[in-house]
């Protein structure tokens, strides 16, 4: 365990060339949790420790200080990209560089900045990508207990959204066998003389004009009304999920078994990110309004078309219960010991990508006034950012101060007609040598992005990650093209070779930016317009189409959804991050082009319909050799080896 | 939290008629884990907190303590019961009583008293049967974190086997589709003029003949022999897991998406403390043994017949990391502040249903000379407690100083002819009210059992599990059968009711037997027997058969394993908890019977067979109206309601 340097700071030894992420991981000893913990205020009833590493904070470390207005709130920043490559840009890097820059280099600023960031899947970890706690001289430590299990959570996910895959199917079974009466004695029992009603029966039973009746009262019509969902086996829309990359489960049929012949049905996995339970965490603000949210979640409709939720399976209260360690964030640290809040990973294309609203509220008021925090949206902002202000800025009622969007060279040569970047593929010579025009035409990419996120009335800073192979000239052409777009500010950023001190200068213009008073946050679109509508404005003012088309499927979507009531949500458009449009190919910053919905899918719970532009995976394969080749563990030591 | 009474223990407040599980568990604070791990000696760096409630202990306990013999280490009781009625005779509820006992109620045993038991599976926590944390006055605390997650170390399980799984129908997709040369250069990679070889592959190589010769020599066939572990797609018995009671899931087609047609298959899913991965933990002695034991997991056969294992898929390291942390055990604490171990709980029938090695090794080292260490293994005696000696003693090297056999007047009258008892129905009269003769007769099930333990050359104490209704007759009849049967003592124990109070006498007891000279343990049969030697002398001389039958099946999968050199691993008999024989019907000490082997497994890197009498389940189901329906959330405290 290190001990804490000058203000409870590690001070960190940079080597050049930078060596490994996980070498880089290892170059410090992590300051005990505890005394991370109590720098920010904590009280010690206020965190449980998991390890000396980790701790859970518990909701209370918000509400204790909900009235004490004395403190006040930190600043809000959003860490955004451009329209990346498949190797990513550096978000999660910067997120963590900018924090290191702001919390370990300046005094004044010592235990008053927090990041934010999400939880990764433990899918991509052993498949392709790797891990995901930043990378270089900017990382969360230790990074084997950020990829691997952390503290559970999406473990809880997986337990919470598989128990309600089964109770649906059972459901289902169970309605099919038994008669009306012996079905409600059976979900509404007799035991010593009185009926057991559930919480969520009397719901039930109140929403059915049914709750002041005495039940020794109930017709035959009456029970059959209360016990019978009548779930229609074809529209049901919940399927299990993994945290494994399994592409054999994306589409299964289950219920083989000789009990159970005759209910097969076919469904799928999908990775337990992708799980909406995992966008009701993300985007919760308490306790309470998980268990509502998680009550709302609809699964499937009835015979008669209405929405059967996880309240009407009488499983809303077991789903919050094997959620409630898992609503509150894990706090562990950066290389410098800057504090980071863990928490919530949905997926960034058929959910909004962002960490939860919990770990900003509470960093807001742990950091209090003159504080920051840093919090990341996903993918490109064309999408996570769009998402992050449309969606979670709408639930959370926080307003940002201002975006960080990151670029590199590399990604806007991609941009400018530079050949195809492939994970695992060496990259072309135009990516490791200067060349000028490549740059300048991509910086159409980044000047849409920017002028994007002006439309939400918030300045935004310019973070070139740096690369040893960028040149000066390669440089300048985005600092003018930034500038000329409107950026507030552009920095070149090195804080993957040299951790905070490196991205000094983006951490002044950040300052800066939160400090202008050229600020009024404004949503892009108001929840009352119709589903097309809201679809519209993002495609034209967001995406800069020429116009959406639907598929008739979505189009039957759009009508049963606004029948039930579900119009009034927020879009959280699934679209391929590689594109301002739906065609991953179509580079740059394209113009004159349709957008195809090919479908709309609701998450009432979590809180938003999802227009489905095109195909979206939900869960990765394994390649020939996965990431799990290397890794292995030294049996004396106890050291993981081979994660990267 | 609460404070440690005298001698750091909790003075229960028993109220009478015993209210609900829940309410008992929340009569007393639990003391800070911290508090008990140190009561136990255990230095800060040697266990992890997680939360106030639990601690991770780590391996170095153990090892720390390897050299010092002054300390010496504990008497080692195991708990096993007769063959038990569907509601359960109440192992858990005296495993931990009969610790409260002998922890909380004598002076001198104060800190050298450790209960290691199970951890239950959630399904059946939200399925038919509720919690496993024990019951009344005798549970370990808080019951909630013990009943849900615990420290994740079923999640930890479900991750590695699904991770295997995809691995395994990955693999046959890959090298389906590629040519020997290019399968062989993605698996052993040329990165920067060099070959990637993770160990793994090093031992393949070394195994094939080819661990000397440089790469760049390589024939085709090298490379082919190498690269391809031409899994015969038809014996692959690696099933994927989840810890949900979904029946829908037993028999399932994957790979039905439209990117893996062609390549889908027959599976299903597993409860999680099904998998062989759990079967592991419970048997392993250490990192190193269980990277080993992973590695050596037959998931299927080759085209010529030879085993693939998931050293072969590379994947022992990764299986290994994704499991360090649940080698771990958890340290919790009974209601009257005893320290508990819990770890590992492997299916009792498919493998042997005992807690683990590691945690017995820990506690037996922490407790120390004059201490005690009650562990618990499953089902009736003839199941747990023969697997307990014949195959957890054989890989721990450690001997039982005497065995606990539980019995109750209810499951004895059932023995005797009373009435069918099913979970969730009233019981018959018989049960309520006095029946001599009943039990009379059905003590011929306990004396049986009581036989076959001293078999193995222990002591054994009948521990006759009080209940309200039972008379002073009925208990008086179980005793005399007894002692005629050979019992070293039996005592009526009233844990349930009074916690450690009511378990005095028979902790009395277990320390006199536990000081008894005559011992002489031993195992039922050597290893180098043949199989069906093995299981015949199982048969005879526990179950008591006239002889036993095999199926084609089960001969030919005997002729494999054989061949294969897996027939000197113990044997796992997957037999009905509910008889002696494997017929469940057959009560009481049936004679005269033929057992059946439908077919015989392997769980190589858990080290043993498991012949299959009759059909198992190996994945619950949920009923018409689940535990889950009561379980809530009071969202205002965050306490838990309606757990039982």
């Amino acid at each position: 365990m290190g001990t804490a340097g000058k203000g409870g700071r590690v001070a960190l030894a940079t080597e050049s060339p930078v060596p490994s992420d996980i070498a880089c991981a290892h170059s410090v000893s992590p300051v005990n949790i505890g005394i991370i913990a109590r720098g920010l205020g904590l009280d010690e009833s206020e965190y449980d420790c998991y390890g000396k590493c980790k701790a859970k904070v518990k909701l209370s470390a918000y509400q204790n200080r909900v009235g004490d207005e004395s403190k006040g709130e930190g600043k809000y920043v959003v860490v955004t990209g451009i329209t990346p490559t498949p190797l990513g840009e550096g978000k999660s890097t910067t997120t963590v560089g900018l924090a290191q820059a702001l919390g370990a280099h300046y005094d004044e600023l010592e235990n008053k900045v927090v990041a934010c960031v999400r939880q990764p899947s433990q899918g991509p970890t052993f498949g392709i990508k790797g891990g995901a706690a930043g990378g270089g001289y900017s990382q969360v430590i230790p990074m084997e207990e950020f990829n691997l299990h952390m503290t559970g959570d999406i473990h809880a996910i997986t337990a919470a959204n598989n128990l309600l895959a089964a109770a649906i199917d059972t459901r289902i079974f169970h309605e099919s066998t038994q008669k009306d009466e012996a079905l409600f004695n059976r979900v509404v029992p007799l035991k010593k003389g009185k009926r057991v009603v559930s919480k969520s029966m009397q719901m039930r039973l109140e929403r059915l004009g049914l709750g002041d009746k005495p039940i020794e009262e109930f017709t035959q019509e009456d029970m059959a009304r209360a016990a019978r969902l009548n779930i229609d086996k074809s529209t049901v829309t919940w399927r299990r999920v993994l945290d494994t990359n399994d592409r054999f489960l994306r589409a299964v049929t289950i219920g083989q078994g000789p009990a159970e012949k005759g209910y097969n049905g076919e469904t799928g996995f999908d990775i337990t990110v992708a799980s909406e339970i995992m966008a009701v965490l993300a985007l919760t603000t308490s306790l309470g309004d998980m268990r509502e949210r998680l009550g709302r979640m609809v699964v499937a409709s009835d015979m008669d078309g209405n929405p059967v939720t996880a309240e009407d399976l009488n499983i809303a209260g077991a789903l919050t219960v094997l959620m409630k360690d898992a609503i509150e964030p894990t706090l562990m640290q950066t290389l410098e010991a800057t504090p980071v809040l863990v928490h919530a990973g949905p997926f960034a294309n058929i959910a909004h990508g962002n960490s939860s609203i919990v770990a900003d509220q509470i960093a807001l008021k742990l950091v209090g006034d003159g504080g920051y925090v840093i919090t990341e949206a996903g993918f490109g902002a064309d999408i996570g950012f769009e998402k992050f202000c449309n969606i979670k800025c709408r639930y959370s009622s926080y307003k940002p101060d201002c975006a960080v969007i990151v670029a590199t060279v590399r990604a806007l040569k991609m941009h400018g007609g530079g050949p195809e970047v492939v994970a695992g593929r060496p990259l072309a010579d135009e990516y490791l040598n200067e060349d000028i025009e490549l740059v300048r035409s991509g910086c159409s990419n980044l000047m849409r992005h920017i002028g994007n996120i002006k439309k939400f009335g918030i300045p935004v800073v310019v973070a070139l990650n740096a690369f040893a192979s960028d040149t000066q000239a390669e440089q300048d052409v985005i600092k003018s093209a930034s500038m000329e777009a409107g950026a507030f500010s552009v920095q070149v950023s090195n804080h993957h070779a040299l951790g905070g001190a490196g991205a000094l200068d983006l951490a002044g213009a950040v300052q800066q930016a939160c400090s202008s008073p050229e600020k009024d946050f404004k949503f892009l679109y108001p929840l009352d317009l119709p589903i097309k509508s809201k679809i519209w404005t993002i495609a034209k003012e967001i995406y800069h189409a020429s116009d959406v088309k639907y598929s008739e499927e979505a189009e039957k979507k759009i009508e049963l959804y606004t029948k039930q009531g579900f119009d009034k949500l927020p879009m959280c458009m699934a679209k391929t991050q590689y594109s301002f449009s739906d065609n991953a190919k179509l580079k740059g910053a394209p113009t004159d082009f349709t957008i195809s919905v090919d479908d709309v899918r609701a998450s009432v719970g979590a809180g938003f319909l999802f227009p489905i532009l095109g195909k979206m995976p939900t869960i990765p394969g394994l390649p020939t050799r996965p990431c799990f080749f290397d890794i292995d563990i030294d049996t004396e030591t106890g050291d993981i080896v081979g994660l990267s």
